[in-house]
């Protein structure tokens, strides 16, 4: 029986269980507190550069870690209860994975990237990069949303985060020496999308016309997915600056952002009134495409984009994803058998590739003229801005070995006729049949 | 048919990608980083004064930017969403507009108050009064709200910001030189409630009560606007305090406008019961009379004006404000032909009259013992506070050709019969006849 | 009748006026800008000490006041709003108590902990701390939710808050010289929930079976609640480091909590679906349980309680917070007469007393090899570990006689029959009667 199968009881307490144990030990053995949260080493180091502890990073980057904070949880939580039968699932698998993914991701991230003496150490920047890395989970999550068990998301998590540290890893060390990717264009917007879309494609349901009457919104799930919307467009400045040096940088990075963002919110209430044919507005375009140039500046918007060049940016970004939502998602599933229920390609996905070749395109127009003594600093990670563009499309073959273990049978995922539904996974108290 | 003529098909992208492209223009022509966001400025700046990148004003003003930036796009936003059909409308063309005028007031405040060399520098603070300035708009949002089109909110955005750039010239530049508002009691509140009030006079509709029944909320639009009306009135004190001078002042600002905030709500609960004949409390007024304390003290809040002074100042403008929405709107309605949608002059104009009074009096009150050496910081702007209560009602006749202007027929105004309804504009997908 | 008695016409109106007059004149006389508000004070300081106005604690405390703001307003205001029909009373009775408690415990923390010539000294830190207090009333607020009148609220708001600060003044400052207790396990939400339920015990309706059928949520309204829960997890580490010393404390009782709740919210969802027949998750126990990790290490948190270590005492605690909604809560009805509306022992009386155990531990547990130069900073605080957790029992008898003033007849409380229910104080436009 469906029911049956579905059934949460011994398979999500006893994933939770085994993954949160496996953390623990790890975190025991190898995760300590870092320099500035140490009160022994953050003493001595007072001690030593006669400091203040005024200096601690924790006032430079806490306010911004918490915009960031707000847009994993609120953010893509509420963007995603547009669904009419499925705000609960939306918002409460939202936080289930993200908890889970800021644990293993300041793991993978630590043993990756700052693996120092046998331990990792952890602080504010450690925490900003795990949930960074958890918002490249939930951009998958908005592809496969609705046709998954929280226990395959935990495991997809699992999986996608590790690969996430690797992707990064090749990426911004390997390929292309000390590269940075402040706001994820790349390595969180991109690689999230493909990859959702590919976990897509594996798990695809020939026969989701079943359920397809409830993968709609209703009047206010569309107002609470307008919560996750406007908070997600107000902090994404602080998302693409948060981890960008100190001082011009994080300051520039919050200004192209604006302008980006602001442009984007025009375009797509244009194109979204004009392609529709009794020229109405569709909210499911101003939820998303809106938001796209927050995502196409990610890697630029540190740089000398020029307000102008950002606002250029943002409404060619907002454009074309709106674009994408009329005539490519469509596409997508009908030929190449990808059901992408967010439409997660036209925000992350396009915008995340034309915002790494606009990265590659304002890294190559630097001139010592334009960045005086900020060059050495902004671009001495820049050197080869045209294999990294390039390196974008290599992941998704990849991608197959792990997604492909979340088909397994027993992973309570829902039959083809009860997607897009609480009911299978929690207690509702009201008959929602009339909705 | 009425269909056709609030068709946006043509209307809504013309004027979005015109005003986007004219922005651009602008934009590439006269707009530059400034000093703290140029790499190459900031870099000059740091080695000629041995400075450090933490000293950044992006540290010390960017948290109350994002607390702003969340009133903007969420406060006023959801505030909005009372009415039962109009939800939509109310966050998303909030959205638009806004999203628009933190650009063209870039531009305009850029033009009047900090054009030198003929370029306009932008950074934080530019962004700050940008994000000020279309709090004003949306405050005449409120005033208009259910009976405007996108067209026509994006044309009313284009004149007001104009109007609020110049008006802030004459009464803060000319008038009283160097005088200051921080918290925008006259500049944002005043001007934005009598602009607001001006223009829905003049698109007066006496068939409005063919529309009457859909100018209520219903259960859940109420809870929805109280997301709006809670943030506003938790951030306040960063919009008082957001450009305000750095160190006592910012903080003092804070700390009234808080003590402020909480006495109106005080106020606003006993006199919604009081005046209630069945002693029960009305959501309109704790959602809209609580806020009182936040604009009342928008002139003085930054003065010496003592924590109980704030308090008297938040429980009368809560007092003066619920009282308002029971007994002058009815009376603006019937005789003065105003229709005022969300009762803006209750929440912003009358306590904005009353905040100009206020911050005239405690400037008059000031003396060195009170404020010992910050006196000079705090008060040499203050130096003629009676002309500047006076110029409060200057500016209303000057808003009647450029609100005329919204009256024209080809803007995609809603008729008599489909004022307050998301039906016309938006792609529904429930059918909300039974809300 | 009971129409007649739960009028507020009156009663309401003259409790806020009286509260309001009573705090405005002991602000009058009592209350002064602190050192960093008053502009004579701060000019006087930055002259003797040659600083700047960037050294203010306004940078460094107000992020953190305003995360605490949000959660006081927007957490515990909509997390309450999971009551079908209880919405608007949930989210503004939450706006009505909170904003007079801050003005109450600004006065009574002033008077027990820094009154000093004469004068209480107001600023961000006092701000923080009636923040903290109010926290205390609301979660008492929980226990008695649907079943008291705002005027008894307000009542308890001015009893409690006095008792709030007697209690904390006996725990941290007469048994355990200069204890601290940053994150208030012990005195905010111990304190909280057992005054609560002393109060409920009090309020004992036997027949509330006549109102059980609005006891309960309906779809929309648990979306709404989990606005409230997500606020309250995402700034939970700015609760419990707003008021910890600058730099690596405040740094590192950030890290904590976040660690804790993460591993709480595994534990929630694991033991949620564990325990119920039907393998299905429950939304009371994600909007409540997820929470207790922030709650657990309220005392520990700011201590070198190692990450691993933050983990496995969140896990402890959802795991503990999820079994006490599904097995304790029942008993606390049936056996003891103690109706807990919201389940406030299991959220934040258990957890609450399981942190105060922890934070003796790790105090035991504290060495100078551990801490360094950081040690007598954290530690001294930390004399009497032992006899300040037994003193966590002490309290609850004590509430006796100001929790029995609140069943005086003439305070407007709802009858048995009208529990939970909005309309007996609020215009309501729409009939409830289907939901």
């Amino acid at each position: 029986m469906s029911g049956h199968a579905t059934s949460l009881r011994l398979k999500l307490p006893a994933i939770c269980f085994l993954l949160q144990l496996l953390t623990i030990i790890l975190f025991a053995v190898y995760v300590r507190y870092d320099e500035e949260t140490s009160a022994n080493l953050w003493h001595q180091k007072l001690r030593h550069h006669n400091g203040s502890n005024l200096d601690n990073d924790f006032y430079f980057r806490y306010p911004s870690f918490q915009d960031v904070h707000t847009m994993i949880f609120i953010g893509f939580g509420f963007l995603m209860t547009f669904l009419k039968r499925y705000g609960f699932s939306s918002v409460a698998f939202n936080f289930l994975i993200a908890a889970f993914a800021i644990q293993w991701s300041t793991l993978i991230q630590g043993f990756l990237h700052s693996f120092h003496n046998g331990k990792i150490h952890v602080g504010i920047e450690s925490m900003i990069n795990a949930d960074f890395c958890s918002g490249a989970i939930l951009i998958s999550f908005g592809a496969v949303l609705g046709k998954t068990s929280p226990v395959q998301l935990l495991l997809m998590t699992l999986l996608e985060v590790t690969l996430f540290g690797i992707n990064e890893y090749i990426l911004l060390i390997l390929l292309c020496y000390q590269a940075k990717d402040a706001g994820g264009s790349m390595t969180i917007h991109t690689f999230g999308a493909y990859f959702g879309l590919t976990v897509s494609r594996l798990l695809y349901r020939p026969h989701l016309n079943k359920s397809r009457q409830r993968e709609g919104s209703v009047y206010h799930s569309d107002l609470f997915a307008m919560i996750g919307t406007i908070y997600l467009w107000l902090f994404w400045p602080s998302f693409n600056s948060a981890v960008t040096a100190h001082g011009d940088d994080q300051h520039r990075t919050v200004l192209n952002t604006y302008f980006s963002l602001a442009a984007s919110t025009l375009a797509t209430f244009a194109i979204s009134s004009l392609i529709n044919g009794e020229g109405k507005l569709d909210m499911v375009h101003i939820q998303n495409a809106a938001l796209a140039g927050g995502v196409v500046v990610g890697t630029s918007a540190e740089m000398m984009l020029t307000p102008f060049g950002a606002m250029i940016a943002g409404f060619l970004a907002g454009t074309i994803s709106t674009l994408g939502f009329k005539f490519i998602t469509p596409i997508l599933d009908s030929k190449l058998k990808i059901q992408d229920t967010c439409g997660v390609h036209n925000l992350h996905g396009l915008p995340g590739v034309l915002g790494a070749l606009l990265g590659a395109l304002v890294a190559g127009l630097a001139t010592q003229d334009v960045y005086g003594d900020g060059l050495p600093i902004t671009l001495k990670y820049w050197p080869q801005p045209l294999p990294k563009g390039g390196t974008l499309f290599i992941p998704p073959p990849v991608y197959f070995p792990p997604g492909g273990i979340l088909k397994m049978s027993f992973l309570a995922s829902p039959p083809d006729t009860q997607c897009f539904e609480d009911q299978i996974y929690w207690e509702v108290r009201l008959d929602l049949g009339t909705l």
